[in-house]
């Protein structure tokens, strides 16, 4: 794994992701607009293709779609072009942004990419139904793989690939949402060590990828060992950026998962590394129903002293390292190894 | 088509829908009971195998099971062994099933086979996730078509098949939602008029039979319009039960649908063959926000009138008619045809 923090890696990953992203933005809106039906306009709103009165914005939709960027680089690694890997690409995007409109009715998050979460717009009832219906839309999308040159048995394979994954994600959400109800961080331990949702995903974005290009088992258990790996660097980033992240970059203020009392890696770390009077007091903390902002100047306190952000920083480089590691006898053609470890480096650095 | 009233007609039906239903229930439990999933526990609830604290109850579950009977019937009537098709009847009837759990939130509605429905059991949050899981699992189950030695190519196909059926499903709630918060009769004409949502459904489990059964595709074809015709009159039926339904076959007072203000075919039926005064009438009535009795007594009375209930029957006869002769020229072994007779007789007959 090169300097992760040498000059060039976010330059990589940028052209990486910009390299992808006009076929994907394309496939999305074929899926969409194509489907010829009503529930496409709030579908459109997600996105930020539209505003809710469904006039056209000018941008092409937020999101950084790393998960079809993973997919389509995996099947360059394995081999094949990347268009063949599209349909697979756009299907998990689909996914990905299925689960955001449910989970914000879940969670009962407002805001989205700063807008109102679609379900602010268009009411529970219709964000619940048009979230249903990405959902379809991507099972159907990643059936086109078989025209874009996939056998007939690996299309199948890779629609079980994604199902498997569907059904972690949602494993992964029952979970979330008893422990959001959960009043001490011990009982949410399993939730932040795991990081299941994140890592199933983007393990079958990998997966799908060297799928596509027809890749032997081997490799492509690699690829989705790969991607695992990927995904629990970057949730475990993720939840340092919760606690710690500049609110410049991430739009969100400092200690703000510590205010909504996410059980995030940090606090999670911290709880197996602090002494038992230190980490009762971190429980009692959590315990509150609202957390004040020194009790949240506390809990930072007490990751301090945890050492919790050189414990997430460490665990995240080794995950990332791992993730690397498990493609490393893989032939990849040109540079695309390299793409491989920027985005590891970029999961463990990022700063938004 | 037999004589409707025959003796005999019910007791087939009751005969077909009791031949398959153990291989449905045992096919429904291994694929939620063997998923290994948290959110199982609430999908066991939905279906009515244990009570909300996850105690099991002694029935095998409620609902008729009609999507897969219908599924195995027809993989029988285009010539092979009912268990090929299995893994589509159990896919069929969980989504049937999960989009039960859904349009219940989307809908308001507390009760589900005289039980509270998931949501008011396991909130909205959990009941959200677990319809998307039931979902997921369906779509798992289709492809174990591919087990029962179901050509890829083939799976593939009844993949799509049943994605174009969720594509409809989802459309037709987006437009019911819609409709639901429209004043008037008049803006609600397309819904009642076309029934999407049950045809859509009904129409894949007919065709997914034949295409288990490695039918042609003008078979195929066949079948599928057969599905959709007998969709169409059962939800005629649904319809006329809704206003005119003995309270004690259908568990709901009489004219609960138009104390709700459904926007079903008899009211539709009613708007398009009363004069334009009596008409503007029941516009009036359907746009109060709360209809009293006299009010409903009034609707009904309209609805005499128009003869709507004789043109509830008509049409939902005329549906099961042309279903039937949609698979006229397709030789059936043994008994299918009179089964799919007997099965589109109780579609427009049934009391319940």
């Amino acid at each position: 794994m090169p300097d992760v923090a040498a000059a060039g890696t976010a330059a990589r990953v940028d052209a990486m992701l910009a390299r992808y992203r006009p076929a994907v933005v394309a496939g999305l809106r074929a899926a969409i607009d194509g489907a010829g039906v009503g529930f496409a306009t709030y579908l459109r709103y997600h996105f930020g293709w539209e505003d809710a009165a469904g006039n056209p914005l000018p941008a092409e939709g937020a999101g950084k779609m790393l998960r079809p960027a993973l997919c389509l680089l995996c099947c360059e690694a394995a081999g094949a072009a990347p268009e063949r890997a599209l349909p697979a690409a756009v299907a998990l995007e689909l996914v990905h942004n299925f689960t955001l409109i449910h989970d914000d009715i879940e969670d009962g998050s407002e805001t989205r990419h700063g807008r109102p979460a679609l379900w602010g717009t268009a009411g529970v009832a219709q964000a619940i139904n048009a979230g249903d219906g990405m959902f379809v839309l991507a099972q159907r999308t990643l059936l086109r793989l078989a025209d874009s040159g996939v056998a007939h048995e690996r299309v199948l394979e890779a629609a079980r690939v994604l199902d498997d994954a569907c059904v972690a994600l949602c494993d992964g959400q029952q979970a979330d949402i008893i422990f959001e109800q959960a009043p001490t961080v011990a009982s949410a331990r399993y939730e932040a060590m795991v990081g299941g949702k994140t890592a199933a995903l983007l393990s079958a974005s990998a997966a799908l990828g060297a799928i596509a290009a027809d890749a032997d088992a081997a490799t492509v258990s690699a690829f989705a060992a790969c991607g695992r790996l990927l995904g629990m660097a970057f949730q475990v980033q993720d939840d340092a950026l919760g606690a710690w992240g500049d609110s410049a970059a991430t739009g969100k203020p400092v200690g703000d998962d510590i205010r909504s009392r996410k059980k995030a890696f940090p606090v999670v770390y911290a709880l197996e590394h602090l002494p038992a009077d230190r980490r009762d007091r971190l429980d009692a903390l959590y315990a509150q129903t609202r957390l004040k902002e020194d009790g949240v100047a506390e809990v930072l306190s007490l990751l301090d002293e945890a050492g919790a952000r050189d414990g997430a920083a460490n665990a995240a480089r080794a995950w990332a390292e791992a993730a690397v590691a498990s493609v490393r006898d893989i032939p990849m053609p040109g540079d695309i190894r390299a793409d491989i470890e920027a985005l590891a480096s970029f999961f463990v650095h990022r700063s938004s």
